[in-house]
């Protein structure tokens, strides 16, 4: 799996760009293009229709990206959201002190004092992986991005860095308007930020991210009482245990053996493994990861990774916290309110359980696993699953004479009511070809001197590159069902040759 | 039109709350509840499928909102996007200078200096409106907020005060990713920032917002060939002229009298002005106000504000501006980069119309004229166009028991595949009436013994409160209709008393 070549095809054709790129770049930043826009608003569809729509009760809102410091404060982020800081003396680059220490030792030491990952770092002798010089003595660095709101200076408000604390805040403001009673979810899509000290790995760490947050609110008496469980019950789920062995086992299964504390967090591992193979990534590439005590926040009551095995090992995509009434409680103390809700007759304020998706590094994956490359055709192609590739379907006149662009705009204006399409008439319909398997379009459809004498067109593959030959006034419907894939693209018309 | 009624309307069933609020709020920020949240999606949709639907070459992108220092130099904006600022000395209240000066003497002074401004409130003898001190001498205030970024501090970066910037730094980008050629759009929908002085007029002038931003780019010697204008040509629109005069007139016509610059700018006049009234805005509160030389920057050729009748005066919803090749010609000399393109074998940089929408402004304007109370009923309710209404149908049992309950769910379930369905069976008839009137869901379903004995349903309209009866088997096809407006309320069933 080479990255580089995954890189430079988003790039090429519209996926991904670097941001300020003209005025050389800013570290941590990337833009969607038009195809990456697309891409992400199919993703995020296909996210709300497999765990929003469904449901009864579960809201969706959209809060503010800057938030009041008190909120932060609340959060515990102004004082814990942090990592531990190292700078070269010499050429001034900064490291995080923890991931270098692995890097270079193996050991771990996630969770240690400063004063501590100094004395490693002099012991093991660490120099800067760039220039060799010394590093020095490693400092707290917040990762909040802050900014002075209002004309005053020191009126500092912060850029979230997690969607959560805006569903948290507006609790009251949500149960009463929408009467809401336990159980219930919040949703909420949009960016977060995180001033990463070293952003790396394309759109892997991020400093500006699309996150999609679910914080599903029940009461702890209840905890196994989720709505449509049932369905997703028996759904064999991969996990890695906190002792480092893999287990195969289904959700409802996991729970009775207490590896996941319950129903509810159960049901949305089940419901993330499945989608995740929705969006093409296979399965021997999914696993969650049990973590263990030291990585996790001391009111946690389960955490777990949704990992993807990428091109440079396992990395989070989805985190699962039982975060319990932790937030709830202490934005009470901080700010006075009272959340707690009444089921059967009993004062609760609930707990929760929250799924946190990663957009890009959905993305990400999605386009490390599409890619491919073989020596029968001469060129690279996406193999993104119909219902995901941006453009749905390209519509091609074989030559611009003799009617036949006329025609071919008429199929185009017909399909373009429903589906995103591609009209191409430059260059030889191979070239045309090789465009749209770059792009990903699934199907692509050519109009001939056939299309005008038989009322006939011929589908290509992007897949097989095998054509086949369809009636004009079947087409839509042949489309809509190879889409779906209701229909195999070799039984839905005469094969071409 | 009395904004407060809508404003604690919008927050008690889930419009819009104040951001933070737990934590005393946060001035110029507000979050979107559920029903906000579902409304701004249907005005985004019903947006993106009249203005880049039916175009063959709009593009989208969505790009960072914390962008490069140098693109800020570039576009001019660390010079110039500035307001005015004095301070009271005593209460350290802030003001917008030239705002004060205009509320207390009348005189239009905006682009005159911090020192002609300061001269005049000493002259005019203007105190603080709040506490009667004294106020300071006035300076300029730039209204990007800034975030160090990165572990160094002073390595500034600033929140976008516009989201179009990302389309001219991105611009290569997309023309080489697109195969574009002229004439082509792209659009970015995404938050804006800008830290003004005194946020107001509840969601109106906000320090966090969300905006449309298309920019259409053309060979200027071809600025009247825009491929769709015949569809909108004979459109009438009222523009108030730059001397004041309001004229009615039709888009080709205003730029046959040179009103307008040239045709892509009369299209989305046009466009606008029959996209607003789609959103429930009357006529009578639409106009194009035709900027004066002294309110625009010196590289345009026009622009034109779409200006809606508030409870508080007209206001700017959408900003129109012939920016010409400023953008993408400041950005070549900042950035060594070429953009020009060719066309007809010439090379040229493209000129740009940019429409900018405002999607707060949008929302409270629908709020504002959806906003009814009347004496015929006991409660108020929201006139909101169906197909933007948040919730399309409530589904309501009569009673509890008998297999009621049963039958309404089965209803429920199978219009929500395809709508946003309210299901409330908690309270009186009536009482589930008002609230739904109050979260202004068009259509109503009872469900009470004749749908067990007969198979009939009630309908419920919400703007005339008539009742029709119609056979269960009929209702999703007549909802349907009701929904587009294909068939008059009285007209679609059996009128009930």
């Amino acid at each position: 799996m080479d990255i580089e070549k995954v890189v430079n095809l988003a790039k090429r054709r519209g996926f991904i760009f670097p941001s300020s790129e003209i005025y050389g770049g800013l570290s941590g930043f990337y833009d969607y293009g038009p195809l990456g826009t697309i891409l992400k608003r199919k993703i995020t569809k296909s996210w709300y229709e497999f765990f929003v729509k469904p449901e009864e009760k579960i809201f969706e809102i959209e809060t503010s990206q800057i938030m009041h410091k008190k909120v932060w404060e609340a959060s515990g982020h102004l004082k814990d959201f942090i990592d531990p800081l190292t700078q070269c003396k010499k050429c001034h680059s900064n490291y995080r002190a923890d991931d270098l220490i692995q890097e270079k030792t193996g050991l771990l030491v996630e969770g240690l004092k400063p004063e501590e990952l100094t004395k490693i770092i002099h012991e093991k002798k660490i120099n800067c992986p760039r220039c060799s010089g010394e590093l020095s003595d490693v400092k707290i660095f917040n990762l909040m991005l802050a900014t002075d709101i209002g004309p005053v200076s020191g009126d500092t408000a912060y850029l979230r860095p997690e969607t959560a604390q805006g569903i948290f805040t507006n609790f009251k403001n949500i149960i009463s308007s929408m009467r809401a009673t336990l159980p219930f979810g919040v949703v909420q899509h949009g960016k977060s930020y995180r001033n990463e000290i070293s952003p790396r790995q394309w759109i892997m760490r991020l400093r500006e991210f699309n996150q999609i947050e679910i914080e599903m609110f029940f009461n702890p008496k209840k905890e196994n009482d989720v709505p449509n469980f049932k369905e997703f019950a028996k759904t064999k789920i991969k996990i890695l245990k906190q002792n480092g062995n893999p287990i195969d086992i289904s959700a409802e299964n996991a729970v009775k053996e207490k590896i996941i504390p319950n129903n509810f967090m159960a049901y949305f591992l089940a419901k993330e493994f499945l989608w995740y193979q929705q969006l093409g990534i296979p399965i021997e590439a999914l696993r969650f990861r049990h973590m263990g005590k030291h990585e996790t926040p001391h009111y946690s009551k389960g955490n777990f990774d949704l990992e993807i095995k990428f091109d440079f090992g396992w990395k989070e995509v989805v985190g699962n916290a039982y975060r319990t009434d932790f937030d709830l409680t202490t934005h009470q103390k901080y700010s006075g309110e009272t959340f707690a809700m009444v089921d059967d007759d009993e004062k609760v304020v609930p707990h929760v359980v929250e799924p946190s998706f990663g957009m890009p590094r959905t993305v990400y994956a999605i386009l490390l696993y599409a890619y491919r490359e073989g020596t029968d055709r001469g060129w690279e192609w996406l193999q993104i699953p119909p219902k995901l590739a941006p453009i749905s379907f390209g519509v091609f006149p074989l030559v611009n004479k003799d009617k036949i662009p006329e025609e071919a705009k008429k199929i185009y204006k017909t399909l373009k009511s429903n589906y995103e399409v591609l009209f191409d008439d430059s260059g030889s319909i191979g070239k045309r070809y090789a465009r749209a398997d770059e792009t990903g379009v699934p199907f692509c459809i050519t109009i001939d001197y056939d299309s005008l004498k038989k009322k006939t067109v011929t589908i290509r593959d992007r897949d097989s590159t095998k054509q086949i030959l369809v009636k004009t006034k079947d087409l839509e419907k042949i489309l809509q069902k190879l889409f779906s894939g209701e229909l195999k693209f070799e039984k839905a018309g005469k094969l071409v040759k």
